[in-house]
């Protein structure tokens, strides 16, 4: 960390902040220039806080030099991260494919989809039972009913389950039913929900906020793994921008800064990251060329009759098509699929 | 709301869409333009959801006419509300002052930066004992602990406490201590909390998120005021844009256009809002210049040691300098401080 | 173009509304619904626009559901353009790689690199001989020296030249020497310039502006088509979000939308839209993936030496494996390279 | 400037970067960390470029300590400057209003609305003879004519005339009729538009570009104080940010950090930071609470009738009670008007 002392700041002000820096248990080493003085902060376990010296007299700015995430990087843990979701592996050579709805819907719609996305070639199903939703009087989801329908489909298809959680309280059920547990974009930053999943064994899907920074998001990524949580798949979404012509902007730079950074998976959801289903296709190619580990795509056997994100799903058949092209640039980047 | 069709839609695709509309209980008005069909669709109860059509065939794009959110809409709700906290009126002729250390730290701490605050003119204390923080490494809050110390302030001064709930499982016990509760920005979509706040009876101080915009904002309001808790005050606390000079961007737009579309009162976060200590004057004065009902500023005794935000805090002699230059501002608007 | 009346307007105000409509010589379709009346505007030669009919008493919003741009549009022009640069076709099944230095520093330096730059497989060697910098004090270019390099870079490898042209000024200079105008981000919406290329019969290579959305851009080319001059070609190239991990934010999705909306070609430019020589080959190869004719890449000899852009410029041994790479998923994609 | 080397670069790629720093001419600080290598580097004249060092071996990041401006920054002119417009003087203590509609349409118009502001007091016209238009189908300004007629308006009213220009090529033009000149949002970063600007000695009304960061504002003034214009004006007229309810975002927070930076006088423009007139007098009161020196305001006698921006215009009546309104705000503010 570096302090950029104001140019001109008297010597007492210099020495009262390299006096805290000391209080703190911290190395200073500061640097008298021409027209300010700068001074390095030297940590022995983690990085210092920046809030912790930006407020002493004479003080200009604090700049972080180290990364602020720690469990979740490639320098604390040098070797990628595999996860294993009830025998399938994120993060290895293979892509990985999740597909299925929104929502649950019906038991006869999630194994419909079910069997459609398996006979497909994905190898885990999605479908929310819990529902964050904008409005209150939008569907909220088919609950504990939902979670026995996507029971059923995994029994008759044999593909794992992954589902959204979006509170503590439903933690424990979602638990018992789900494969892999979703942290969904708006629980990004929900510390005591990550807190909670953290002390889970599930693998997590966690899916990035919409103006969550990619250093925040792996910093986060620290409440799930210092609860001992060490089955974490990022998920890039599309983040929050001014562009009106896409529902998200997906953030496919995201794909190698996270190879670059840590040791953790990372998926792409196109569906989501675009909002119109006929970008599903282009940018799902898009994702695996730039290195994603895998996709979540949603597919839906009725777009006109799903009660939520109809416009953003593929039918059955544009599903298959989009495997039979993201397959070859699999094939490409060298991986199976 | 509007449905557009593509382009040379055909005419079975107009009445497949105009069919499904009535299905939903909708009427449907169709206007047969030279280039393309749109489709005029009118709900008797409440607004029909966009994405419930977005998926049909031949839709090009729907586009909402009304405003999305209902219970906190001024349309709905024609009377400004006042919201009462312990007395002190949130909403009426009287600006509001909320001030506080970002975290309580100690007894003595919080002691006296309330004398503080009460004697510069604030009326509400606020203090976190519960913290969101980005980084798991850093400071959470006293917990409990900071509940029984803001207890001891409010003894001690008669201030109203405001203090933030993270969590569903703490919410009892924040209810208990605290004579409003906040919702930070991180939980401003963090629907499960607001559903569980919605049923309380305690007044709520409603932070917008860093990327939620207005219109989704007053419609997560509806959870709360749809659970029967009508106590809710609006706080605009900076949104996340491509600005670095400042931590947020407070969007002082959000004030009148609150004021025009919601009966809730709005306050104004200069802390949050810029990030910066010696900013947060000009834009105290700004947001009620603009029509804010109060405002929320943090402040300690100590910048240098505070445990959190120290750069962003008032000493409590700035403050009281604030609070003499906001007062001015009030009676150039007609209100009292 | 739809018109949404306030709820409750009075009839004088929606026959107003109606009138003004027809002055103007549009149709007018009014729907009278239960809570609020809107009235479609239907026009025969162009779209009418937004900001005639917004001032008008008792108008809420007015929404566009036609496109605001007409000439870039594939609607207007149903068949690809295939834009061809002195021989190069970008826009045809052939992927196409612009490569070169940000500045042009020396006949040496431009010299040494088109040589590599062709030898890995680019067709189009670009450099700038005219720079658009942050602060007067940054180097500003060779300007006619450069150009003057640029020319014998092409005469000793047979390579295309783009280049940047800031000033209407310096347009007839830049038009004699170059093969291809490059209009970059900072000049996407300078109307005067864009009009006095839209009169040159040179082909352009128009890049998006940082906060310019698809349609604002697809709306500027106009002014290029409108002059006359058809020869357009469209890159991506960032755009900025909050996110500071990156330079720029690679706008993934704009590939499939431009290709939907328009029959313009579309590259992506992976050196600006990262901002890091490491991250570069990642995006390249997505953007190929995503869809585009091609990629426009800063290479240099020397990164540690050049004069702007060292920190996201390739070596050229570094680029001809990006190119390797990228060649693999051309031939996923069905394209040669 | 700060350069921060890898974790572990080893000593050969530290003492290259040292031994470029110093054949650069600057002086170099080396601080050897425990994990890694940090280097301070000290420019005499002005700040080295943080581009020079990014593409070094071993380099991680370089962040800047110092301001990327200069001649715009209070460090380099710790006194405000006024500028004069014909006898108006603006960053005194008086505030300066500029009002007018978007563009000139006819000479009755322009006379019309100019005896409307003046009366109100207003002291500056504006009115665009020459339209920066997204389409270039809309109605693009009446050139030389518009000119005229702002002329004949002064002579009028008395009041001094602003004007904006697009083109190095209308510039002599548009010096010959303006007392100021506007450089518009699009042209924040036209250097050389800006270069030509500064090398005339009319004042200018220098508006920040939508997705212009602050610093890179003033550095871009840099280019007008470099050429010797000193009558710089900067106008904070709203950012693009994810917000679709105002057609921008006002950044209100840049007043104060702008008045902490530099010595050039800043007016906000309510018009297009919010883009509806029933939003402008809350955020006009509000950029003069915040400090500003002035405001730029759309004033149109007939919105309805307006050729463009209606609906962001105030109507002669609305511009009286808003600066009345004002009034009130620059007196508690100590400012006269």
């Amino acid at each position: 960390m570096i302090i950029s002392m104001e140019r001109g700041a008297p010597r007492e002000q210099i020495e009262a902040v390299i006096g805290r820096i000391h209080e703190l248990g911290y190395e200073s080493h500061p640097i008298y220039g021409a027209e300010r003085t700068v001074i390095g902060v030297v940590g022995r376990l983690h990085r210092p806080e920046k809030e912790l010296f930006e407020g002493l007299a004479g003080v200009e700015t604090v700049v972080y030099i180290s990364k602020p995430f720690k469990l979740s990087s490639l320098e604390f843990h040098p070797v990628p991260t595999v996860v294993d979701v009830d025998g399938v592996k994120i993060g290895g050579p293979e892509i990985v494919l999740i597909a299925g709805p929104c929502s649950v819907e019906s038991e006869e719609q999630i194994v419909t989809i079910a069997k459609a996305v398996r006979s497909a070639g994905a190898k885990i199903l999605r479908g929310g039972a819990y529902k964050p939703r904008t409005s209150p009087f939008a569907f909220q989801g088919l609950k504990r009913d939902g979670l026995e329908m996507l029971r059923t489909a995994k029994r008759e298809t044999g593909l794992k389950i992954v589902t959204e959680v979006l509170s503590v309280t439903d933690l424990d059920l979602v638990v018992e039913y789900a494969d892999m547990i979703q942290l969904g974009a708006r629980n990004c930053q929900n510390f005591s929900l990550l807190e909670a999943v953290g002390k889970t064994r599930k693998p997590v899907l966690y899916k990035r906020g919409m103006a969550t920074t990619i250093h925040e998001w792996l910093q986060a990524a620290d409440y799930l793994l210092d609860g001992g949580n060490t089955q974490v798949v990022l998920c890039e979404r599309g983040i929050r921008t001014f562009e009106t012509a896409t529902r998200n902007t997906l953030d496919i730079n995201a794909v190698p800064v996270v190879k670059e950074l840590s040791h953790l998976p990372i998926l792409v959801d196109p569906s989501h990251g675009t909002g119109h289903n006929h970008l599903v296709t282009a940018v799902a190619r898009a994702g695996i060329a730039a290195g994603a580990d895998g996709l979540a795509i949603e597919v839906h056997h009725q777009p006109d009759k799903a009660w939520s994100d109809g416009h953003q799903s593929l039918r059955p058949g544009q599903f298959e098509e989009c495997v039979a092209e993201v397959r070859k640039i699999a094939a490409a980047m060298g991986r199976a699929l």
